[in-house]
């Protein structure tokens, strides 16, 4: 087992009916403003739920954080927060508009323009606003964690950031407000979570078994519950089960100790900020062929994975390994999430302009051994046209 | 799935060299007592570490916290704090330390006298001082959770409490620092950390997969690494994972959403009390026969665990469910505990006064459907002859 560093601070309300416990959460005097993105909050009750929650609150409001959440937008909300004297933010919505509330929280106490946040990962935070988190869509992990992701559009430039200054104070997780979400956003959310679980488990063993077994029963959980909340919305404890295990996938416990990869997002960051592409379909196109190109670094973790996730156990090494890929993809398919640049009218001609993003971005040295160059990261995205 | 409110801020830093990261944690013009007990930590290093890690700070000590801390002991310590102005506690130990300091710290803080917060279960604490804690024993978990266990020997009553103000700062778990314990007390940790995952997995399904599967990970990889932790002591693998094992299994995350057992901790706790036993003894004594008396509220659970945890799948049901039970047995004389009050010299002479004391503590609806009557536990004090 590697050495580390686990903190999480996060206080997690969570099952029906909890949102009413966020007045307890937030200081008395306390000047809220909640962030959210499109009107979806004010139809599945989650906004007024919200308001009456916090009716002894002075609270505004700023609206229309978009997916892939944009600087441009979030320096607005910075302007707002300022010239209302804001002191406590509350995001209410998904991955998107929590990331972009951890932006707003640090940039608005920053005394350099924000993007720098950006430019250097979040290392330049060194306060960041109080605030809690309403998740309406499992997915992320944002809810408890302290990273996020920013686009700037006019730049076509999507980074990530992180600092342990970005934690939120709490976060409210009611399975019975994913009841209504659109079929795309679940299958979305559970490839996002699968592929958070294997980002931190599909390295090479270092003996961190209680890590693995974490991560296993998350995916085996995913494999089970998700196909479940697209046949079934309704059922609580299927909700329940996606909810906790897309937080569980990225909140820093499955992924303390063990070595890291991350090459699928950060190729997946680029398809989105050049094709705007859901981040899971990026996620579902890059990693199964970033597990085929990278076989010979994985195989210990992948032929563990056929066996105890996929419960292959027949045939080869390289049979098994090969049937555990194709089960992973299958399942992005059987989510509504398709695996293919081609199912998204992207081809070979638009190779050249991601690997130039990878490269202005310095990705050329990804993964848990730093070995994928520019020249692998092409193999991944040539073998999933 | 149950509603839960889950929150850990405590800050672990895992690994060999991690003591040496203390002084980071700790502010700058702190006052330091130093919590510990016996001379272990003498021999194995651990306390000159400390030492060297706490150069510039103001340090003073208090030696002698016992195996199930008293009042007695802890109430010398609160006059000491009080008298050396003392604002920061570090102890340096296993669970009996850090619950004794947790003891302290809320004590040294109240108004009235400190036993108040045994008669009411940590209720009426309001404030705590800071503290750390440098884990020497892997076992209780005490590490990484608010709660704390203390005798008051004048009455032989031991009780527990929890309070939020009581979570470590930060906790410091390098596993080379193990490799020097005594045989008894690796083998009563692996057991103590078996029992806290059974309390909280072993009472009935409500559609809780993750907890459960986390569950499971936490008890096989015990089964597996327990042994090895005995027969090779010096494995930094083996006791990274026994280590990090018993942490998890008593932070709240395991058992948040699910219902909890603990009837076998309580009538464990008058064990020690009145016959002075290990805590893991009393555990090893007390488990296999709670499971045997209460098979029919436990029947699925006792089912899944034969097949997940102890691979048995053949024979009827009460065939499998036995051969769980006694494999379980057989692990726990395994790691060298012994599972019969015989074997501590303890027989039916003695199962009045355990009762009497039940009774006397209120103990009389325990378990997760508080259906362990006195009569209830009498069987399985019975059972356990």
């Amino acid at each position: 087992m590697l050495n580390f560093d686990f903190y999480n601070p996060t206080q997690i309300l969570f099952g029906q009916g909890q949102i009413a416990a966020i007045a307890k959460q937030i200081p008395a005097s306390a000047r809220v403003l909640l962030v959210y993105g499109g009107g979806s909050i004010k139809q599945n009750g989650v906004y007024d739920e919200v308001l009456a929650a916090l009716a002894d609150f002075t609270v505004t409001e700023f609206a229309g954080i978009e997916p892939n959440p944009s600087y441009e937008t979030l320096m607005r909300a910075i302007a707002q927060v300022k010239a209302e004297k804001i002191d406590f933010l509350l995001a209410v919505g998904g991955g998107s508009v929590i990331d972009g509330t951890k932006f707003i929280a640090a940039g608005a106490l920053l005394e350099e323009d924000p993007w720098t946040i950006l430019e250097k990962r979040g290392n330049n935070i060194v306060a960041a606003m109080p605030f809690g988190a309403v998740l309406t869509l499992p997915a992320t992990g944002s809810e408890m964690n302290s990273g996020g992701v920013v686009t700037r559009k006019s730049t076509h430039e999507k980074f990530s950031f992180m600092s342990r200054k970005c934690f939120p104070k709490f976060a409210v997780l009611d399975p019975s407000k994913t009841y209504s979400l659109p079929t795309r956003q679940v299958g979305n959310g559970v490839v996002d979570a699968f592929a958070h679980v294997m980002e931190q488990y599909m390295t090479y063993p270092v003996g961190a078994k209680v890590q693995d077994r974490f991560a296993e029963g998350l995916l085996l959980t995913l494999i089970e519950e998700g196909p479940q909340a697209l046949a079934n919305p309704d059922d609580y404890d299927v909700r329940a089960n996606v909810m906790w295990c897309a937080t569980l996938a990225l909140n820093g416990l499955i992924g303390a100790g063990v070595p890291q990869d991350w090459a699928t997002h950060m190729i997946g960051h680029e398809l989105t900020a050049l094709h705007n592409l859901d981040h899971a379909q990026t996620l579902a196109i890059v990693l199964p062929s970033m597990l085929r190109v990278r076989k010979e670094g994985k195989r210990a973790k992948l032929l563990q994975f056929a066996e105890r996730v996929w419960n292959l156990s027949g045939g080869d090494e390289d049979t098994r390994i090969e049937a555990a890929i194709t089960r992973t993809e299958e399942f992005f398919e059987q989510m509504g999430v398709k695996t293919r640049l081609g199912d998204y009218g992207l081809g070979a001609k638009d190779l050249d302009g991601i690997l130039s993003a990878l490269e202005a971005h310095r990705m050329v040295k990804l993964g848990e051994q730093r070995d994928v160059t520019l020249d692998v990261s092409r193999k991944v995205l040539e073998m999933s046209l």
